[in-house]
């Protein structure tokens, strides 16, 4: 364990400074991204994924005024504010992890940030049928909401899945940390972790919520629904010969439609949750569950 | 499983707003308020439990300079200011949800938020006198406090409990979404989600809190203390004859005085936690627990 | 249980203000700073640790354009900044749970304030190096993670850990409050409560992290890696003669190098789980563990 | 002259509070409105002037990447934000000045806001093109002006005359309050003073403009050309029996097509500069001018 | 006339910094307040002028809602916000000009500025009754106005005269530097340039105003009614033996009750402008005006 | 004259965002940057001058607490900041105005900018030494100067120096538009309108400063003071063939060292005010004056 030195002199900030500045000192924890673009904002892309709940909940969020009447001068002015807001952050997420010393090589970088920005604002109607969908299974999926339009406005559940499914699109456009980012944002706001590059189909609800985490290759199928605690993990990490971890292996769950997985419940590795299955809270699931089972922990005495 | 759409070609901005605009599109998920009355302020609401914040703990928020010489003008300025803003979030939330069409029946609507607001504020003596005592049980509960006051001002526990005795009086008001909004806003800042129907007494504690879920028809006596991860859930949801889920029936736990519940235990249903009783952590319980037991899991091997 | 008054008459704003300003009832719950400091602000502290973040992690985070050349410049223009703001937090700190009331006495406070101060950002460097161990860990031990910057830019396992190391350090040079608002910061941030007196060694690794819970005399060797919901909490809490909890005994978990701990695993008390032991998700511990043991447990059925 | 009392004894702050509070010392300078309607706000109004110039000068100001195919967008988004807050500006202003107690009479106060705000919006195209003509006149009447866009953007003038040609057409509409709003906040940027009551036609260029005042009857044709410090003020302001001044009576001066008057000249009375004229630097007119003419001061010796 | 060097190459960063830092550079341009106090700050006292417009013109400014019933907790937390925030503000002016190096001697700093604080509160009522005066004579003076309330709310007169009433106040009592700000800002907005050591009456107004300067000296009676561009001015500034202008001489006008001066009039020296004066637009003054005299410019021809 | 339109029906908003999307109406008013540049920004020169006053200022201007001994850090950081922002909007600037449509040839821009930047800061200590004489001769300019710090710190002539200063050296360098935006910025702040064109000696004073007008071509020698309302403009505008007025003549005075010039003078055209020359107040001087003359106006009665 590292020795605690309070009893030594403290040092000048002359003194601080220059250690700070030895490479030696900062050589893994410094960034220095390629052809001076800057770093993603992540208050930035805060920003973008407000433009965008404006866009897909046009009333709820945004300008509460919106009537159909003037709806096309607010969707067409909201794209073209993202349009140009996210082109950018793509560009920067792409030139953060880019090791091209080419500058001229990267001349189409910001080019295919606006395609990708386009083919990704091109789903945004089928990704609002997808909330809508989530919306409904919310106000279905709990007795205490009395309204879909209640479940929008301020369910976390609502909230993580807008995150979610607007960073999958962006993680199959092959948009790098972006993504991420996003379902990070999310993560931070309700505890409900969901990686972007997860399956999760339609009509999909977690109540609560704080605690879930859903793994990067786990695929869900319709009408699902999950408590807070419950975990959709790997069971082990493969690694390669020289010891580190072999990355992108499928190595989640595979969740079929109409499951309902109770609070604190922890499904790992590659095994199949049958359709209509119901997972109890607190269950320890390593094994594939068949269709239609109900698996659940005895009380303690 | 909706299919990815990577190969088709991006559509123009003109094409996405058209579609987005497609009344078929924006069907569920689009809000129109009656009478042209703006949307809750998430922000607004925000602030205002800052100001409720500053009138029940003078000098630990608000004002920090604050004497006993001059704090009538600023407990009347703060009560003056929060009664505004209060009432027409009030008068919001209940357009929200109201379906009157005809406007001329609408018209108490703002007396009736000003009077609600009026009996709230009526209320935060008595509310006053019980976050008190859960500072005193946060102090007495948690070995590494050093002071009621450090629990005043820094634990979640504190936070979560401040939101939902605020939303639990506002609750019982009849006032609509705004008390859930409240809880919420603690929620998503501490993990801990306690709904704002729940009844509990004074002295309570949550330690940690992340994960904490209370459920909307829980009771919870005096002098209780949680830990992180603690449910207190519905076992299961009955259903109409037409399947839709039955609102409002009393579904969760109740804790009679002085138990203390561990991390990560769940208890479901209707069940009655006698009192004195310690439940250990993790455990699962959905049957009645007898005044003063001790139940626990034991550990793996 | 407290009775519910919404039947009474509001009162008006007059006889609230009269009630909320009856010594009575702000008794427990106002604070008036010795010598008129004001209150630690967490708004301060939050932009303290922006400041500090930039100083660790160059390009990372503030200036993304520093450069070698200018690197000089901007830490020492950091420093400068950082050492004056911290400062007076500490002797608000300091003030906040001061019992001096002799002027006279607290004549050093400021001086102490800066002394520990530059104690703190001598330690900088070393923290840097412990935080670069802690990104290769998450990068080694993520399979999602494509690279250690990754982790450090969006992963909350790095958020929590630059918090606590921070954090750590002050809570070392016995400065009040502030260490336990900085971490809070990060548990309200990302889900995990490290509290600053836990002893962590380097490489540590947190995936997910919501809801895990890491107490005050908990000690952690090298090499760690936690997954979500993980606790490392006490068992008992010991009370002296007169029934108040005896604070400052250690009674945490002592967990050696190369330890990996999954979801939702609770361990308990002062046990030491031994070097590599591997503990399964959502197990519960209170006993010893020896180095190298595999402890899980068993799927439900 | 009022005695300074430097001598005295400070008096308590519940002294001041209860002198500032009585009701003979608040008696002129209090102000109330009608039916709880807050005061007008000048910073609403600021960004409704920002709102507006982005409507006139595309690109120049607001979203800079406005296109030909995308403007219809954010022109219809940005007519429908404007016409929203501005009619709530309006209403305050009629309410500030509003000595109707029966609140059912101001039944309509809202609907006439509005329909005034559509016919204010419905004169934009006009007033942009008076603008136009303005900014060209500008570039032809500065010698160091490069293009007719650099006065768009930079120019003083430009900023006045917005300010005053929107003004003016509130006025027409007889909007009270919020007219005079707007041009002070010019006159406070500039310097340049015009009232919203003068009728200025097309081509008008101010050059510098720092003291320039133009009155509430003024009358100033095409063409026209003012340096800084130019008065267009009145002679003598007639009074009622009462002793009290007259209020709308012309008393400000003609300036027919194509005059030019230098700085610092000042213009008195209900008099007329001829067409073509050019009054010189700190002349006084109090007096026709014919058309044509060229007066001037002589040097000083 | 110092040369230009575009033909030189740049410089490095590293040498400009250097350039910068060296002493003989830096000498008269660099500022080193003593005890660590920081400088004035200008943005904190355009706050407390906001403020003390709020506690001067209650409803006007601040809270609009504010009512009889209410208005003494806002008149009681408004003065003792402003208290604390001008009471550092007048410490910090101090201690700009102070020139004493012994920390001990410098120990009542704080008392005094605050006992100077209360003493300038005290005259709050004081000031109120001069400012309504005045906001009637711009309503009895302009022609335009409609109300004493329009001018109060939107005239720069009423601004101007604000800010130099509170600053001339301040001056009385000898605080450094911050009535200097407080006057400058009003400059800065209005045009109108009134030094706080000027005199003035009651009923005063300037109309328009932009250009206006009265100097330190001046000394104003009642009723007095000026118009942009005047100045009220000194005519020579006597230098002592070793050439430098003495400072504090009587040196600019007295103007007697009742006189009005129109646009752009000069008036210099120690002059006396007799009651009931007129003096005409742009006229030249130098000597004494008999009391009813009508003194103007014949017009140009 | 325009006719008034009253009377009319409003039209609706979309037919008020279709005229408003007319190109015919659009065309004198819209602004395409050259390769989607954005359009210079006010808002980030703002910021940019509040920088370089620091740099200029260290103590008076941002950090008051700067040291020698921290000196170096903090102008090294403000210089790299500063380089970085105002190149950025040097490239908007020239962009502004830029006609070249193939993208190639603009391919240096951003070089070109980057150079002209580390050329503009590498004349700041030039710069910081006229500023430094500009404030020693306010202080002995003004009898009510107590400081030359005062004037740094609170003089409208020092603001408005600081932005012509800098401007002017950017003029020199051929950056286009920014050097406008930043004297607007003073001229708006103080009334003071230098245009960047102009040559200004060292030991330069206005006192007061509304409405003093200083032109394009303008030649000021050493040790020179103004007073408020001075205009040194251009007498006439001579036309080429076409009838646009010629761009660029020397058409301003020549103030040589140690002229004065009271308030309100005129000085129109390409004359010489001889060394030592004392002009008065509200004089109109359109010819050579010798050096050494007293020009005045003649009281008028």
């Amino acid at each position: 364990m590292m020795q605690y030195d309070a009893g030594k002199q403290p040092l000048s900030l002359e003194e601080i400074t220059k250690r700070l500045c030895d490479p030696a000192s900062y050589a893994g924890v410094y960034h220095r991204p390629m052809h001076d673009k800057p770093m993603p904002s992540v208050t930035a892309l805060a920003d973008i994924m407000e433009r965008l709940r404006a866009l897909l909940f046009p009333g709820y969020y945004g300008n509460s005024e919106i009537t159909p009447e003037t709806m096309v001068y607010h969707m067409g002015a909201g794209l073209d504010h993202v349009a140009r807001l996210l082109a950018e952050q793509i560009t920067r997420g792409h030139c953060f992890s880019c090791t091209i010393t080419d500058r001229e090589s990267c001349k189409d970088c910001d080019k295919q940030a606006e395609e990708k920005t386009m083919r990704f604002l091109s789903a945004l109607p089928r990704i609002r049928e997808l909330l809508a969908s989530d919306a409904q299974a919310a106000y279905i999926g709990d007795p205490a909401a009395r309204s879909p339009g209640e479940t929008i406005f301020c369910y976390p559940s609502l909230t993580a899945l807008t995150h979610y499914r607007i960073a999958h699109e962006l993680h199959h456009l092959d948009v790098r940390l972006i993504p991420r980012i996003i379902t990070e944002l999310a993560h931070s706001k309700t505890g409900i972790d969901i990686h972007p590059g997860a399956e999760i189909g339609s009509h999909f609800f977690i109540d609560h919520g704080t605690g879930v985490v859903i793994g990067e290759t786990s695929i869900i199928g319709r009408n699902v629904r999950l408590y807070q605690g419950v975990t959709l993990g790997a069971k082990s990490f493969p690694k390669d010969d020289s010891g580190t971890l072999i990355k992108g292996i499928a190595r989640h769950p595979i969740v079929e439609d109409d499951v309902i997985i109770y609070a604190g419940a922890t499904i790992l590795g590659r095994v199949t949750v049958g359709k209509g299955a119901v997972i109890g809270g607190n269950v320890w699931v390593t094994e594939d569950v068949p269709a239609g089972a109900r698996i659940s922990q005895k009380a303690s005495d």
